[in-house]
């Protein structure tokens, strides 16, 4: 697709159609966040990829426990229902402090690749500074060694059903010139 | 251009063409930055579009001075000679706590566009846990009120000479089947 049409078409896809996502797609994605951008060309990604219902189902208990009360209108029980679910993971060796930064943008090209792929994704995090046990459930759910750290879970399909058009807010009142 | 062509092709430009960068250019970026992915639908960004050289070469010497010594090898000099500097910065009441992700999927919007614009730019962050001053200096020198965070600054103008390719670490290394 045109690039622009992909960014401003993509959408969080939570709903997924019972098919299989072929393993050629998978590293297709992984190919793009591999290009991402990474402090001091660090590139220090580690992508782990889960089929299993069984992990899924984990992971998906493990983000209802440490989910937040504002967030609890979002349950993360659709992880199971996914087809595929990755999770990026982050060398702090690599990394030089910005394990956050590195991870999503290559998470940003999973999301918008998987739209220009026909598949539909949503961002998911793996960590969160209030409950540390969050990423440390995930760790051992995963087997993810010390020194990496997890954080984003991104589950992969092909989109179930039809979502309705995003109101964004006007352009105007987000930019500045000069000064805010 | 196709969409995969601008993820592969993109790279860090930290050298321009003396040549304006038109407003509506600048505006499609924004727009396509507005189409991110944001934490509970919040949208919290706010763009400063810096062209003041004198603006631009006081955001130079903040990064210059608070320069981790493992980054010294790129200063932020170049910053004065970028046409246009773009701010990128999240509104706390919007962000729900996420916003280091929110700032950068719509800097990766921007970066990726700019790229599908025949632009070049390159990733800063506007903030470091270890200097909580680089951050305050910022939003004095931009008038950023309080309840909004500068996360990341983002140069944009038409690249000058050309990059060597990138060498990126084999797939294989950084996937792992069902656990790390």
């Amino acid at each position: 697709m045109e690039f622009a049409d992909v960014v401003t078409a993509r959408r969080a896809i939570r709903s997924y159609q019972d098919r299989r996502v072929p393993d050629s797609e998978i590293e297709q994605l992984l190919d793009l966040a591999r290009h991402a951008p990474s402090s001091m060309n660090g590139q220090p990604w580690h992508f782990v990829i889960v089929k299993s219902l069984k992990t899924k189902k984990a992971l998906a208990a493990i983000k209802n426990k440490f989910c937040p009360t504002e967030k609890q209108a979002y349950p993360a029980d659709f992880l199971e229902h996914a087809p595929v679910v990755i999770i990026v993971c982050v060398d702090k060796s690599r990394s030089f402090g910005r394990d956050v930064e590195n991870a999503v943008f290559a998470s940003s090209h999973i999301l918008l690749g998987s739209h220009n792929l026909g598949l539909g994704s949503v961002y998911m995090s793996a960590y969160t500074a209030a409950e540390p046990e969050l990423s440390s459930e995930i760790r051992k759910e995963l087997n993810i060694p010390d020194g990496m750290e997890p954080i984003s879970i991104l589950p992969l399909g092909y989109p179930k059903g039809s979502i309705p058009p995003k109101e964004l807010r006007p352009l105007k009142e987000l930019m500045h010139l000069e000064r805010f």
